[in-house]
């Protein structure tokens, strides 16, 4: 398991500035096979955060498409089953190009909510082909095979149980969990950092989890293997503080969004100051 | 068939206003099988209202999807033979969930353009597991077996004959019927109800139809049965009246879709002093 | 080969005016065959200039659909196996329909990049049934056989590799290509329009070449057979200049993006002042 050298929250915000410095000047290419509701929003915020969007779900370009990507996200949100067989067969390449060294992100939206998404995430994580979970508690609880309420869609706030949940996947699985919410938490299984940015209006508009898994993997594309953990740490809190901004002048979910895409773009290093958090002691 | 009990304009302003609060309260979960166009748009709309979305159209978790949402809206946009096969399968789990009391939304988009979505429609609507049907008069008469002219996917204004056509196929089916347009009409085959709120930049962003069928949904899933008719004029004027709001600011289609999603979050009670209509004495 | 009455600069821009003010009133009818990521983004592009757009890709109601538009796209953005199938019945269906008169426009997006779009895209064009076929350099080149390097997905400068490429495409096929970058190209194997609008930011918003094409699509279905090189370098014109205005005032990708609907909507004949290119003498 790889050691990460910037835990703390000082470091974070230093780490934070020059990934996005790196994310906008190296661009790197993010295979997204997502579902159709955020496709579009996730290839904007690609493209205002400095990246290349790539959507494509077709398993005849994957082997291709594996050699040129740096990054790569698979989200459940309109699972179909032909659709999950093409998806098997990105996975598999994916697995052959990186080999025992994954960058892939899973986000197992809805898991909970039918046995159709609980038991395909749990398929797609056990193949080894991801370093990064991210969901809300409910969808990490569930995954980690805990029994949680709700519709599985919206955001629950964690809870102690969800935070054992997602540190027993980190390391069954070594992975990197992030578990979404007003507070969000990520864990490699030994360390657990809480990050305090966002706003309430990030859940008011539909793919935004789904495109911070693309700012995570761009930001993990530009980062050494033993700086994951701060990368998606960085990510996290990047996207949060462009919400944070926007949310000061938006009138409502319509303008948040439009003006989170140009905060994203517009975002400098003096922005990283407002980055909070803090580091569980065990 | 069930007996409205608020059929007047004055009592609907109140019934509009405190089913706006229900929605934002109960935050219904409304599970939308609709086209890849206005998915995202339609999820928005649904965060706007204060309701929650779901997107979905794997038969796998048709019948989990059944047992938890409040509403569900059909809408044929993008048709094809597979995803035929996936709907009947979802409309049929949604029958033995609703039994005679069904809830559902059907958006016949297209039909009369091709007999494609034509005989589909009617064949949906066949099912019996619909409440509620709303299109253009276009579509309304095409699904009804009368001949009109027009491309069946841009708004046409009602004529005596669409009217009469809707008010057939409310019969016919026990539905309430939808005839949308520069006037709206609502029908459950006895009474008939003309709306006359809205804004013709609603016909230049796409997907406000069937964003509205989800608004429908969503206020049907906090009414009485005895209330669905009215619940349904409700929730057309709610959505007409946050046009109207955004486009007195708005400088094209693209701000005014911004600031719609802005209003329909802001939306008072006071503001539904706007609502105007009136009942077709017949 | 037609031959087009209206080459110059000057004549250009009324041309453009007028074509602009003919798509307004006679609203053509444009079927986009397009991938999932922009056919949202796609229609209200459409909707914003003045077009109707409609959204299919199943073959069931292609053979209808040939009969009720005015014009179709071809986009390969998301290309699966499956809808490539589809894609060929619409695409055969459009051949019965004009016959030796194509309007069809067809971007080979991503060609190049995987060996599954490259030789797909090649495939298509060789139909016979598209009159048009636009793409940045590398997508031209990639096309037409040439070793080009880049991902395939974002623009490149042409040069004079891609120019030559895009000469040759068009005099074998008989086609009008259009080489996009920060200068256009157009060219029908004979004549070469370079065209010089446009902003940075329109490569910053996922889909604004898919939306130029249906751009594209709605000029020439208003335009003479005769005038469908001019009708091609218009509407590469009138959406460029949409962009450099919304462009002066966007905060961002976000602001742009609305903005620049709202631009196309409200462009005026003295707006087309602006437009700026020259005829490449050979």
């Amino acid at each position: 398991m790889s050691i990460d050298v910037k835990p703390r929250i000082t470091p974070l915000r230093n780490f934070a500035s020059s990934e996005l410095q790196n994310v906008r000047e190296r661009k790197p290419l993010i295979h997204c096979v997502t579902n159709q509701v955020v496709m579009n929003w996730t290839a904007n915020v690609l493209y205002a955060l400095g990246a290349s969007p790539l959507m494509s779900h077709a398993p005849e370009e994957s082997s291709d498409l594996a050699k040129i990507r740096q990054g790569l996200v698979v989200n459940i949100g309109t699972l179909t089953h032909s659709w999950l067989q093409d998806l098997k067969q990105i996975v598999s390449d994916e697995k052959k190009q990186r080999g025992d060294s994954p960058v892939a992100i899973l986000d197992p939206v809805g898991a909970g909510a039918t046995v159709f998404r609980t038991e395909n995430a749990r398929d797609l994580l056990a193949s080894g082909a991801f370093r990064i979970l991210r969901g809300n508690a409910f969808e990490i609880m569930s995954v980690a095979g805990e029994k949680a309420r709700g519709s599985g869609v919206d955001s629950l706030e964690a809870s102690g149980q969800a935070l054992a949940a997602a540190q027993s996947l980190a390391q069954e699985h070594d992975l990197i969990v992030v578990v979404s919410g007003a507070t969000d938490w990520v864990t490699d299984g030994k360390r657990l950092l809480s990050l305090n940015n966002g706003t309430p209006l990030l859940t008011q508009v539909t793919g935004t989890g789904c495109s911070l898994n693309a700012v995570i993997a761009a930001f993990v594309a530009v980062a050494e293997p033993t700086e994951y953990f701060s990368a998606v740490a960085a990510a996290v809190s990047v996207f949060n503080i462009a919400g944070e901004k926007a949310a000061t002048t938006a009138k409502g979910p319509g303008s948040f969004a439009v003006q989170f895409l140009d905060e994203l773009t517009n975002l400098e290093p003096r922005h990283l100051d407002l980055l909070t958090g803090s580091e569980v002691e065990e």
